[in-house]
């Protein structure tokens, strides 16, 4: 088995990448603690991490507090009750400025670190088309920068490819892929805005999205709901 | 005056970035601390922030010992006394794996946050060709990549620039160009492996490139050597 590095959040997406990636590869996973509002997402990595058995589980800790603008890092409210029309579109004040092309960057020096080829991330650019850093041709475009700017992309001993699976799928086709691959959802955080027992608040974008998807999908969701 | 965001280390490249910047923009700097052991450069960077009078001076932890892989921050001695010959063309172990990816992927978040257009780095793609994130070809990359993953770049409202002025330039260029801008060169920190109190040992490969370029460009090296 090859070794990659998954980005691991321990929301929805990233869990199924994990689950993904965890079939033909043996996995650093690599989470983040920025300052977010949901801190119960990291619980749930380090959760996900030890189900699917990783050979190492790395917790960074960055500040992106110090920069603000964005309701997952500032003192700014996240939006409620928005129908599908009001997400679809815009890009959502959620938005984090260049947290993909942070964390792929860190990700990039983890793979070089442990000699990993594949980074797989759990972007998606068909349910919520709002982030311009879950799109395909900036996720192209950042692996051929990366790759430039590695030792192990320019002696071609390791150059890295990233994997983003989920990034044509819907939610409900995510989540019956993880289904089939025996992900328990139950214990992933999506909410934006959980209470401190990871409870889901129901109401913000992320976890209508995600309901939408159970019900798309046709099975049961496990979410647990303030 | 518009306003740029300036990679700022306290080495020589980066504060003679910093003056050229400064000639066009208001600019906010920005620091790492990344574990590394030259962390009397911080002091050199703080002291250049204020000399160049910038509007505001951004100093970011991270931790990127967490990787490990480099000697700049790891426990590997930083190479002494190599030739020029020795530093050519082979990838140093002083590299720090995807630094400039990781250092310019912070500062399109601040600069989005900040509204500024260009982001300004030091790199010097001729006299110390073994880094492979300090070629044209990178830079060129990265921007591309940046414009792809931000809201301003993608709505068109806030493109960014990142702007490499000395990256054709040889080490005597860079310190003549300095000087015209009122560098003092005694304040800034090069070395790989200083003092406590940010002597230089004169030995490490920045120490020598730094030593060749005032020879160079025939004007006295200002540096405090240990």
């Amino acid at each position: 088995m090859t070794k990659a590095v998954v980005l691991l959040s321990g929301g929805l997406d990233s869990t199924t990448t994990l689950a993904i990636a965890r079939r033909d590869h043996a996995v650093v996973a690599m989470s983040f603690r920025y300052g977010q509002r949901h801190g119960p997402e990291i619980d749930a990595a380090r959760k996900m991490a030890s189900r699917f058995a990783v050979e190492r589980h790395v917790i960074v800790d960055i500040d992106l507090r110090t920069f603000g603008g964005s309701a997952l890092t500032a003192d700014i409210a996240v939006p409620k009750d928005r129908s599908l029309d009001e997400m679809a579109g815009e890009i959502p004040i959620t938005y984090v400025p260049a947290r993909n092309t942070i964390f792929l960057s860190y990700a990039v020096a983890l793979a070089e670190v442990v000699s990993a080829r594949d980074i797989f991330i759990g972007v998606n650019a068909i349910d919520y088309s709002g982030y311009p850093d879950c799109r395909p041709e900036f996720i192209e475009a950042f692996e051929r920068t990366a790759n430039l700017g590695t030792r192990g992309g320019v002696d071609g001993s390791n150059p890295v490819a990233i994997r983003a699976p989920l990034i044509q799928m819907t939610k409900a086709e995510i989540i019956r892929t993880g289904l089939s691959l025996n992900v328990d959802y139950a214990d992933t955080v999506s909410c934006y805005d959980p209470t401190d027992d990871g409870k889901a608040c129901g109401r913000c974008d992320a976890c209508q999205l995600r309901r939408k998807g159970f019900a798309d999908a046709g099975v049961p969701d496990p979410t647990r709901y303030a």
